[in-house]
C-alpha cells in the first residue's frame, strides 16, 4: 500500500439506478437525481485488512482509513473525530427489562454532535478534489460542523440557516469565518438560496446526500459499535432519523464489514425513531411503502430530525425492510420524559433526538418487538449542551449564609 | 496484581506539612487546613509497569488504572472521559512563529469540560468509600460534571451555584435529580452554605480540593499529553488557571512519571494563564510569593478562571517556580480576539479559557520567553458551546428565493 494512497475507494455508484461515476472528480447527485455511493475494491479489503491492524492505529473514525474515500494524508482535515463512548446503561437496562442496553455517544465529538463525522470525511474529500467554496442550507449543527472544518482546510464555506436555528450554531458558523446567511424561513427556503447561488457562482453543493461523502463519515458510527462489541453486532441499533444520513451509513457499514468477513452473516434489527411531529418515514414504514411522502407542517423539539422528506428516505426504508427492522414514532412530551430518564439513571444530558431514539426502544420493548435477552444499542447524535432551550427546569433558592432543607 | 485492587495507591499525604493519612476512609483537609495528595507505589509501579501495556486499553483516562486511586473495577463511574484529542494548530503555530503547537481539546468529554475528569475520578472513589451523599458549591461546569457523576453513581448530590451561572449548567444539575439551589451571591456564598448544609447534615465536602480525589481525575491530562507525544514531554504547557486544580495536576502528573521512569529528567515550563481581571497568581509570581493574596472586585469573561484565591494556589506557584515556567494574564478582549482566531485557523470553537492560554502563549512568544523551536502544549479546558452568550456576531439576512452576494 502506498502512503500516496491509502483509500480502497474505486469509484461512485448510484444508490437507485446503480450507474457508476468517477471518484476522482467533483460529483453530486446521480443523473437520474439520487444519491451515490462510494465503492471500495472490499475483496482486496477482505484479504488484506485484518482487524488487528486496528490495536495500535489512532482513536479516532480515521482508523478505518482504507475503507473511507480520502487518498492522501495530507488532505485529511480532522480534531479528533470518532470513538465516541459506548456507554453501559444497567439503570434503564433493568428497569426496561432489555439485558444489554447501550448509548453510542455522539455528543463527544468536535461540535458536539454527529454531524462532525460527515463533514470531517466530507470537508476532507472535497479538498483532496480540489474544491474551493461549498456551500450548504441547515438547521444549525451540520452547519456549524461544516464551517468550522471548512475553516481548518482553509476552504470558504457559505452556510444559509433558519433565524430560529439555534444561536449557538450561528455563533460557531459566524467565528469559523464561514459567509453565513439567516433567512425569514424553513430549511427548504435556504436550500433554494443555495441552489440559486450555486447555478451563479459553481460552487460545491454540500447539501445532504447531494454529496458522496459524509455518508463515509457517518458510516463509521457503524463501524465503531461492532468494533467496541468485539465484532458482535447487537441485536438492535435505534436511530434518530431525520434526512437519515446516519442510518443509512450505519446500514451501508454493516454491509461492508459482512463482505469483508469482520463481521458474520447476522444484521441487527434496525429501527427508524421519529418525533411524532415528523414521521415521514414511520407512516411509509406502516403502509410498506418504498419511499417517503412529504410530511406536512412538521414540527417537533427535536429540530434536528425534523425533516419532511429526505432525499435519501428509500435508503432508510430499505434497510428497515432489510433488517427486519420497525419505525417507531413518540411525541415530544415522551422525549422530555427520556431526557429526564436517561440524565438521572444514567448520568447522560442527551439532546433530544438521543432520547427519542431511547423511548422508542421503550416502545418497542413494551410490545415485545425488542426481546429482554436483545442486545440493544441507542444512538445519541448530539450533546444536550447544544439544545440549551429544549428543557426548562424549576430550581429554588437558598439564602445567603443559610442552610438547606432536606 | 489481583482482580480486586488494580490501584497502587497507598495513603494520602498532605501538600504542606506532609502529614498522611489512611486512604480507606473518607478524608477531607489535613487538619492543617490544606489539601491532601493521594501517594502511590511508584517503586513497584516502576518495576512493574510497562508503557507498552496501555497500547491494548480501553481509550479513557481509565488505561492509568494502577495510578488512580480506585481499588475496584466495580466502583468506576464512567462515561467514557479522557483521551482528548491533541491537535496540531499549524495556521496559528506559522502566525506565532512558533514551531510545534498543539490544542489538547477537553471540550471533548462528557459534560464538555474538563471538570469531567475530576468528577469520574472523585464521584468514583466517593462511591468506594461509602458517601452517600457529597454537596458542593459551583460556577456550574463542575456542579454539572458531579451532579451527572453522581446520578450515574446511584449518589444524592447537593449543588449550589450562584444565579448568574449559566443556564445550561443548571439544566444539567437538575435534570441529573441533584438537589440544585441557586444563590443571589458569588461562588464563595455558595461555598457558605454549603458549609453550613455540611456541619449539620454530615454531608461529604466535594468543594474544590477539599476532597484529595478530583485532583487524580486532572493529573490524566498530563499523562495523556505526554503519551500523545510519544513520551516526549513539550517544552511548553500552558494552562487556564483559576482553582489551579488542573495544573496542579499535571504537575503532579509530571512528577510521577519522572519517578516511574516512563519520561525523561526535563521538565516542561508550566505556565499560569489568567485574565486580566482577576490574577492572583500572575501578581504572585510577579512578586516571588509563595502564596497569592485575595483578588478583590475579580471579573472576566472566562468564568471558568474567575477565582479570587485558589486553596492549591501555594501548589500553583511551586509548579510555576520549579519547572521555570511563568504566568502571564491576558484582558477580555484578547480573550475574543483568540477565540476568533482559533476558530478561524483550526476550526475550534474553544471556551474563553482556552482562548486564554493561547494568548498567554502569544504574549510569551512576543517577549521571547518561549522559543521559535518550543513544542506548545495549550490547555482548552471546554466546549465554546457551553458558553452561548461569551461572544456575539452580527449575522446578515439574505431574501427568500433570493441570492447571496459576494
Amino acid at each position: 500500500m502506498s502512503d500516496k494512497n491509502k483509500s480502497f475507494l474505486t469509484h461512485l455508484e448510484c444508490s437507485k439506478c446503480g450507474e457508476r461515476y468517477s471518484a476522482d472528480i467533483v460529483q453530486q447527485l446521480c443523473e437520474c437525481g439520487k444519491p451515490l455511493l462510494a465503492r471500495y475494491d472490499l475483496e482486496r479489503a477482505k484479504k488484506e485488512l485484518k482487524k488487528d491492524l486496528l490495536i495500535e492505529r489512532e482513536n479516532t473514525l480515521w482508523r478505518y482509513r482504507e475503507l473511507l474515500p480520502v487518498l492522501k494524508d495530507e488532505n485529511v482535515i480532522s480534531l479528533g473525530e470518532g470513538m465516541t463512548p459506548l456507554v453501559k446503561c444497567d439503570k434503564t437496562s433493568k428497569e426496561m427489562k432489555i439485558n444489554k442496553l447501550y448509548i453510542k455517544d455522539e455528543g463527544i465529538v468536535p461540535t458536539g454532535t454527529f454531524k462532525a463525522r460527515g463533514a470531517a470525511v466530507g470537508v476532507s474529500k472535497a479538498k483532496e478534489l480540489g474544491v474551493e467554496t461549498l456551500a450548504m442550507p441547515t438547521n444549525g449543527n451540520a452547519g456549524s460542523a461544516w464551517s468550522l472544518y471548512s475553516a481548518r482546510a482553509g476552504m470558504n464555506s457559505v452556510i444559509i440557516m433558519p433565524e430560529d436555528a439555534p444561536k449557538i450554531t450561528r455563533t460557531e458558523c459566524a467565528l469559523s469565518g464561514s459567509k453565513t446567511y439567516l433567512i425569514d424561513g424553513l430549511i427548504s427556503d435556504a436550500g433554494k438560496v443555495v441552489k440559486n447561488s450555486i447555478d451563479k457562482y459553481k460552487w460545491f453543493d454540500a447539501s445532504t446526500l447531494k454529496e458522496p461523502y459524509r455518508i463515509e463519515g457517518k458510516k463509521t458510527m457503524g463501524y465503531e459499535i461492532c468494533e467496541q462489541m468485539n465484532w458482535e453486532v447487537p441485536d438492535v441499533i435505534v436511530y434518530p432519523t431525520g434526512g437519515g444520513v446516519g442510518i443509512i451509513g450505519i446500514y451501508k457499514a454493516l454491509n461492508e464489514l459482512r463482505e469483508i468477513g469482520w463481521i458474520g452473516s447476522k444484521m441487527p434489527k434496525l429501527i427508524v425513531a421519529q418525533a411524532e411531529g415528523c414521521k415521514p418515514i414511520v407512516d411509509a414504514w406502516e403502509k410498506g411503502l418504498d419511499e417517503s411522502e412529504f410530511y406536512e407542517n412538521s414540527k417537533t423539539i427535536a429540530f434536528g430530525i425534523n425533516v419532511p422528506k429526505g432525499l435519501g428516505d428509500f435508503i432508510v426504508l430499505e434497510a428497515v425492510y432489510k433488517t427486519e427492522g420497525a419505525a417507531v414514532s413518540v411525541n415530544d412530551d415522551e422525549i422530555l420524559e427520556g431526557m429526564k430518564i436517561i440524565a438521572k439513571n444514567e448520568g447522560m444530558f442527551v439532546c433530544p433526538e438521543g432520547a427519542c431514539a431511547m423511548m422508542a426502544a421503550k416502545k418497542l420493548r413494551e410490545s415485545n418487538f425488542i426481546k429482554e435477552t436483545d442486545s440493544v444499542v441507542i444512538l445519541n447524535t448530539g450533546a444536550g449542551i447544544k439544545y440549551p432551550n429544549a428543557i426548562e427546569v424549576e430550581i429554588p433558592y437558598v439564602e445567603k449564609d443559610g442552610i438547606v432543607s432536606i
